[in-house]
């Protein structure tokens, strides 16, 4: 059930990108190039699925969740093109082709990634793709700024890029994740709610639970996945965490815990969705999705 | 006249910017401080003084630009540190500081104007700091979002980096300096008249010619400084742009002839504040300090 969800929701999104992509002058060209070679890349759109099934969940249409998850799916693409420059991960390949800068070169990387997440704001505050009152909108916004920004996601990069090499704690791990991924995974499913004009408080809290439930399973799986995968299913160089000793959960808890945990995190997410009705069920499949997944 | 107003704007926006720039956790220490040295530097604050200038020429008070001038320092802020970065223009000295990827590292250079892109937006969709109504939060944040992003700052620089080398018209290099500072100037003088809550088409409209003429003057005198003035008077490397060979207004035009034109884009941006009152007097300043300053 959920990989017909994600196909459609991955259609849906991928149209909409392709339409803001469009150069608007010949002088920019390439820069939209490399903006779109970012983004239309048949990634699995995760971020903007939630935005979609969180929008659905409370009621509302894939159509009022269009301008947000066009939104956080730039915001993910602008990080991707940033973390894998020469001076950060320094990644030749992202799912299975030459990464943005290895395409181009890295200044059109560092511009195409400043250049999409602008784009994304942009979006927001554009009522032909969101269609919510101002308050609803500029609320979005300050949700996905907060979540992309220094207290957010780039945040948890800093974090990530000082702690290479060092032993962290559980704790230490989890702030870092909480950050690095989990703000933009909180914030898409929150942008979702807030797009259905119909979230009270009481819904918004039960979503946050159940968002930072599945944002930590992701990344503990992710770890997993990086042990256990190999590079032509995973897409990217396999065990390339261990190689640049960064901090995981298999070396932290051991590969058996970490999986246990991950389950634990699964059910977690879904308990937070028990008052939600047959709306949620997309959401439900995507927290059992995302353990279960082998890439 | 126009430097005790810009020391008043300068001392505004600072305290606004050294207020928005506190770690909310010791994690983040040090890309925050990253942040803190890209923006406290003792800069001119030309964007915010427009931000203040055109909201006071429309009968605005400081109090109501406060978050539009925070908003455009932040964003011109964060381009300069990555214009600044090895594969960009590759310069070691800013104000005649270390630029922040000297004084910190590559990667957190990066991050740093990431975070700073977002932060920029998160001010603008904060009532504390901008407290207009939601719609025109909203318009000024398309505005920014607009200017900032591949149509508008990113796509002049990277029109900038394919120029290099190559011999532009003048209507090519006008076309890139329009993108790669002109919209981000139009921007700042748009965002000050809407955040005073009074501006109307034709306010809008003849702002925005006075903001044309004095972004591309702006941009005229500094490559006029460029062959002129020395390193110590600019607080960067003199003669870089004949040394990279990027095409400049001396270049094209002549020394002379390029002198003219910024006098004669000054002539234009003051025509077009005919019909402003006394309020419209720190615009009028500025548009005479532009072509006059030495550095």
């Amino acid at each position: 059930m959920i990989a017909s969800y994600q196909k459609q929701c991955q259609a849906r999104v991928d149209a909409a990108l392709e339409n803001l992509l469009q150069p608007p002058r010949s002088e920019l060209a390439r820069l939209y190039q490399a903006m779109r070679y970012s983004v239309v890349n048949g990634g699995k759109r995760v971020r903007p699925l939630l935005v979609y099934a969180a929008c659905e969940a409370l009621g509302g249409t894939a159509q009022q969740a269009e301008g947000a998850a066009c939104a956080v799916e730039l915001i993910h693409a602008y990080s991707l093109v940033h973390d894998d420059l020469p001076a950060m991960d320094d990644d030749d390949l992202r799912r299975g082709q030459p990464t943005t800068h290895k395409a181009f070169d890295e200044a059109c990387a560092i511009l195409a990634g400043d250049g999409l997440q602008a784009l994304a704001f942009e979006v927001l505050a554009d009522a032909r793709y969101s269609p919510q009152s101002a308050e609803l909108r500029l609320e979005m916004s300050r949700t996905l700024a907060r979540a992309a920004g220094p207290a957010g996601m780039v945040g948890g990069q800093a974090i990530d890029l000082e702690s290479v090499g060092r032993r962290l704690d559980q704790q230490a791990l989890e702030t870092m994740h909480r950050h690095k991924t989990g703000a933009l995974i909180e914030a898409s499913v929150r942008l979702g709610a807030l797009a259905s004009g119909k979230a009270d408080a009481d819904a918004l809290g039960a979503l946050a639970t159940y968002a930072q439930a599945i944002g930590l399973a992701f990344q503990v799986q992710d770890d997993i996945l990086d042990v256990e995968s190999d590079t032509a299913t995973l897409g990217k160089t396999q065990g390339k965490d261990q190689a640049n000793d960064k901090p995981t959960y298999p070396a932290l808890l051991g590969l058996e815990a970490a999986k246990a945990y991950a389950l634990e995190l699964r059910d977690q997410a879904l308990a937070a969705l028990a008052a939600f009705g047959a709306g949620a069920e997309p959401l439900r499949a995507l927290a059992r999705y995302i353990v279960e997944r082998r890439h």
